[in-house]
């Protein structure tokens, strides 16, 4: 397959047509970004490399980074981490805290914020310096040392995280949160203010594509049935209230972020970041879904 | 692979498990069931056929069939399909209605009871004979010309389907059914009416793990990325509110009845048909979940 | 108090004011009345009797029907009737089917459309010609022979009646009607097709202003006690999801209908009976509203 | 009428009864209250008094006190103050998050938790020292200078009030809370800490009953229009999710607290406070529900 001049096409198509969207724009730093940024990078198992536009520019992947925090809580807790957080898609974005109070505090995945946060503490209890070893974590799965927090952004995130403040109080009334309010908030802000560039991205998640190791060390990093199960959740859960639209549409399990930047991993073939900062009107990049509609249609390689 | 011996194994196993649930009882027809019938029957592409228990006696498939009307209609309406009913997974059983009221009669998948409807008011436009048509496509599809509704059952459903009712009604508030209420309920509990063994079943759903595609004449019956999209609304869809949880612990695209059937398609492999009566708390074949699972993790063969 | 000064100094005030709204015109017999009409009757306990504007003109009084229908229920099943439906406030319009699924199947009140369809179920159970006893009934309390059912509109709102078709399916999925839903909703249809003057609806609420007692005839119509929760329940429930501000601005028990009628009761004083058919977005008449809190602020004749 | 007899009639038949429900426990200091505590006090508006029980002994008020805070901020913003906070009832208990999300964070009412924040939200706007001010406005309106608030009370609930700091982070992010979230909570928890007894209750409530002016100096607390409309909102919102059965069973605007008090006025006439720890599954006092229903079917006394 020659990936590299697929996406060169793909490229030029998705820059010629519509950049339809808006900027996240509840923090300054997402809102001032140049809304035409455009990147994409994709790594095989095989370690080739393949990429297009702003590839190695750094962006905030947000929420992207939620599947890397559950990756670590679940290789450290394995399947009792589901008896605090469900796997199931989350219907419709407005009831997250309908369902919070249905469910008795039980946030109904890991990949949307009030379960992202449980994820969080489950990771204050279980590590001494959770944000120290979460980013170590994450150097280690995308090779490379420079990989960070920011904290300008995470100070932002945090003085206007009103709702996440609300979802936090409201599991922990349920007893659902075992630690201090602030320093979960603390934590799973920092986690959202990772920056990757889209090479980086796809390195970090290509564990995902190789049976849950190494594609250099071989080490395993999960289980191949714990592998799968991340994808699975990935699949059903990565995109907010368009999972299933994403999941029609492109047919890959993935995970985006309201930086712009999506991740979508074909397991024991590739994974592939894209990045392009525009958010349809339910938070996912509008060319970035675009984007990896014309790319699994014209290679044909959904997993479906 | 030696699917008859993992077949076997896991049949013996399944059985000398314990058998949780009940039978679905809101019609004599399904409460009067034998709970301890369990049948699997696996066929690949290549017609390869392998089978354990119970697999040639013939049950209820009710919301099976939901996939074969929706295949039906995808095939004569394509994409426009998609102005009338949503492909994102419905959330919490509960808010159905609720869901249908913010969506203004949008139903938000096929799969589910308000979606099938909108799918049988599309039918029921497009088709001069409804239910002969739609009857003689499915026994094409399963080569098999004694596929059948069961009228009995079908009366059954519509005696005690007020709730059924409640759904067409409240579309049609939206405007959302452009036919007859009778009529296209009446096809709509005929649908769910049909019988199939688990041998018919995996026959019958075989060219969606076949590119679209009958696997003896070749004939195609759905497009390639067709196929493909159908498969991914059953990831998404196909087990009302534990799609998660399927898609989790499973794999595999699939799709669930309260008769106690699951069938599931392999892309490119297979598909495996299971029958076991009693239902866990969301709906769904208690031990033909079990058994999937099982069967995905000991042949590694989820699609994640 | 000269009542006939203030009605008239009040008249003109609300003519020579705005008239914001739109008429309901989901059936064309409402969607055609002259939205300039205004008319309002005043009648005291000693019959003392004071009009302005429009105030013999028969209109469709729509909902206002269902506390007549309740009083004729309640009078005779007495308590037994609050098994089957509630007297809570409905809260916001969007969640009556909601409301119903948590239910179980018990409307939230006898005032919204779906407990009204609950308590014509057990009219339809307890008398053996329904619509001919309920207009006797109706006719009595009014003291007028000539008050009647208009089928016209009967069979409009039957053939548009879509979402009321939903909640007596919905209702009677969870057992909670009885009757034949055919009869039962074609009893509803002519119970909201009432028409009335101002003038008749003054008198017809009168004994709910007289401690249940007929005036004239001094005859119980409902004992005291039930007269009071009659009058309660209106002020919890008589104004869909504006209860609250009619309760907060007005200060009396009443009842509004989409016709643009309003009936208000001071107990121990008089029944105002107002129209006009432009309606609030809550389904409530604007200059009705309007009206009655001037009136009611003027005579300081609040309940509270 | 001669209430004291009266009083002491009803009071032995309650006694002789039985005594439902559960103390709320859910602070340590309501949890260990005498649940045989069994208290009355009745002041009419010409200042005569009766009681029985125990109605000298101090309670926790509770949410009683939101009927006097939001009295303080009505007086100092009029009719602005429904630009923040609503006036419809509350609707099922379980959606006050679902109803503010719908709302845009505008509380239903003033009288659920999610409005009393938003009114000491505009009352640590308007005054300089709030809890003083606030303290000292209650004890005039009691005539009594040793009201006060209990700070280990309000410890207890700062300490358990995650979702109070749920709702008021939620309502934040919308916009609708112009202070610092620690402040208002905590003026919040100290407003329901406040204590009185059933005679200091009916004292201090007693300007509602008598057209907002003050018994004895006849000072004008609220204007009379205010003051209706205060007790309107008391008669739809007084009772959480009951307040439909309040006014369907006793008949006149209240307020109850989950300390085991309410507080009931009837314009014109009195006040009666009554205080007994059990709660129903509504959160609302059992006995006291049942002493004010057969009180004011004895007395005839309800406003409707």
């Amino acid at each position: 397959m020659d990936y590299q001049s697929l996406l060169q096409k793909i490229y030029q198509l998705t820059l010629s047509g519509e950049n339809p969207g808006a900027l996240a724009d509840y923090i300054p730093e997402l809102g001032h970004v140049d809304p035409e940024k455009l990147g994409v990078h994709l790594t095989t198992v095989a370690c080739d490399q393949y990429s297009v536009g702003d590839s190695d520019e750094r962006f905030s992947i947000q929420s992207i980074a939620k599947v890397l925090s559950l990756s670590l809580a679940y290789q450290l807790e394995g399947g009792e981490i589901w008896k605090r957080v469900g796997v199931e898609p989350s219907g419709t974005a407005f009831n997250s805290l309908v369902q919070l109070e249905a469910d008795r505090g039980i946030p109904r995945n890991p990949l949307i914020n009030a379960g992202a946060i449980v994820v969080c503490d489950i990771l204050v209890s279980r590590l001494s310096n959770p944000k120290q070893e979460l980013i170590e974590y994450i150097r280690k799965l995308g090779d490379n040392p420079h990989i960070d927090y920011c904290p300008t952004l995470a100070e932002s995130e945090k003085a206007t995280g009103f709702r996440n403040a609300a979802l936090i109080n409201f599991i922990k009334s349920f007893g659902n949160i075992h630690n201090d309010i602030d320093t979960v908030l603390d934590f799973y802000f920092s986690l959202c203010s990772i920056k990757m560039s889209c090479r980086e991205l796809a390195r970090t998640f290509l564990f995902l594509a190789n049976n849950g190791r190494d594609v250099v060390s071989n080490e395993a990093i999960l289980t191949l049935s714990q592998t799968k199960r991340l994808n699975a959740i990935m699949q059903t859960c990565g995109f907010y209230d368009e999972a299933g639209e994403f999941t029609y549409r492109v047919g890959l399990p993935g995970k985006s972020g309201v930086g712009g930047g999506i991740i979508a991993v074909h397991p024991g073939k590739y994974t592939i970041a894209v990045w392009s900062p525009r958010l349809n009107s339910k938070g996912n990049s509008s060319r970035g879904m675009k984007f990896l509609e014309l790319f699994t249609t014209e290679t044909a390689s959904s997993i479906f």
